[in-house]
Parts: C-alpha cells; sequence; structure tokens
C-alpha cells in the first residue's frame, strides 16, 4: 500500500492581495509543528527569475523545505537539503541516458573527462584546455551512454 | 525489472579551461541524436544565483531538458517540459503533508482558500484582502492537513 498523498489546496486572490505573505506565514507555523509543506507559485506569463531575493519563491524558499515555480514550458524546483550528486542522480534524473556532472573533482566513484592537467581520480579521458576536438568527446560519449 | 539507471560521467577542470563550453555542445548534439541527458553543476560555496543569463545553468537549460545546481544545502533544478500543478505535486511532492498552490484560479479540482472578492471555484475559504486573522488560517489548514 502506497502512503497516504499530500493534501493540496489553492490560495488565490488579485495581485496584491495578501497570498504570498499569508503562505509565508502559515507555511512557517506548520513546519515548525513538523508538517512536510511545499509551495508551488504559478508564473503563467514565464517571466522566469525566479531567485531573485525578496521574489515570492526566493521568500518561500527561506520557510518550505520543497518550491517550485510552475511557468509555461519548464518549472523550477527548489529543495532545502544536503544530497549527494549521486543521490540526485536517483530521486531526479532516473529517467535519463546519460547524466554529465560538471566539477565534482573528488567525487571517487565517478568516470571523468578531465580537461588540462587538473588533478582527479577516475579520468577515463583527458584533453588539453578548452579542447577543439568536440567530436571526439561526442563519439566516446555516444559509446559510453550505450555500453 | 527497474529500467537501466542512467549513464553517469564528470567533466573536470580548472576555472575557464572550457568545460560549460564543452557540455554544452556534446548535450545539444546528444539530445538531437534521442538521447535524454541531464547536467548537474556542482556550487561549493552556494552562490546561489542560478538563472542569470549567461550562467552555467542557464545555457545549459536551453539543451538539457533537466538540469541542477547542487549547493551545500539545496539544489536548484529545472526541466523543459509542460506540467499541470497535480502532476508537479505527484512527482516532486509526494512525500510532504500538504502542498499549497499559489495563483492556480481556473484549477478547478483543488479546494482554495480565497483573498477578497476573486472569483474562483472550489473556494472552501474564503477571507477579506490583506488578512490578519493569521491564526484561524493556520487552525484550518491544520484540520485540512490531517482530515
Amino acid at each position: 500500500m502506497g502512503r497516504v498523498k499530500p493534501k493540496v489546496i489553492g490560495v488565490v486572490g488579485y495581485h496584491n492581495s495578501g497570498k504570498t505573505t499569508l503562505v509565508e506565514y502559515v507555511v512557517k507555523a506548520l513546519t515548525e509543528e513538523g508538517l512536510k509543506v511545499g509551495y508551488i507559485k504559478h508564473d503563467p506569463k514565464g517571466h522566469g527569475i525566479t531567485d531573485r531575493e525578496g521574489s515570492d519563491t526566493e521568500r518561500l524558499s527561506k520557510v518550505a523545505r520543497k518550491v517550485a515555480l510552475l511557468s509555461p514550458d519548464k518549472i523550477t524546483f527548489w529543495e532545502s537539503s544536503s544530497f549527494s550528486p549521486l543521490e540526485l542522480v536517483e530521486r531526479l534524473f532516473s529517467d535519463c541516458d546519460l547524466v554529465i556532472l560538471e566539477g565534482f573533482k573528488s567525487l571517487r566513484s565517478v568516470p571523468k573527462i578531465a580537461l588540462g592537467e587538473v588533478p582527479s581520480e577516475g579520468v577515463i579521458l583527458r584533453l588539453e584546455e578548452r579542447p577543439k576536438d568536440y567530436e571526439r568527446v561526442l563519439d566516446f560519449l555516444r559509446k559510453f551512454t550505450r555500453e
């Protein structure tokens, strides 16, 4: 038997009617009481700036563990928590064929492409800095993904 | 039997070694070939500004379907796709007790708190604009979440 689904409630009102201030208050209080509360904001026009200080989603990110902005052709999602990159792959990228991690030099368990002489474990392809032979990398990744 | 996990590869190199430009190129090409490619960028210092034009994650968002920035105490995640809010709840908020949707006036199937006279279906609590009685809403939501 699966767990109970979250309860879902909307807050509606005209612009400047106090929606976000109210939601901020109740999310903070309910979170302090031990409930896990998420917040999804509608962005029907797709303005897209999402984490500017003072924006609704930035304000809610400080009190809700999970926040999303739903724009017409994309979602932006924040979760306040510590993850390892491989946990993140499992939770959010499990339907991908290939996931590229950029900048995790000390992550031992992952094979790597290195640009330049940077020291790192698990390097399986090393290129010069600012490489020009993109086709070689592409071919390498095609085989890597399918092997 | 579960599906095959995504292949995971790292790209490492010193600052300005051309990592993002390379990744942008290969992600675009592999996506055009039909692969589903994700990108996770490491943000060890937690700078946090994530979708400014020209940032690495903003550049990759244009070519990868899924992009994440992994900061010390939070993740920011983008997915280029159209979702309904309830799909989003199911996919990303399923472990919450309560999810608050802000601004989805025309979503019929969800009960709502309305601020002011805004017309909307499914209103189960209506308050004045800029309400002061936050405790009333809090109490309402406590019961709503547990019912």
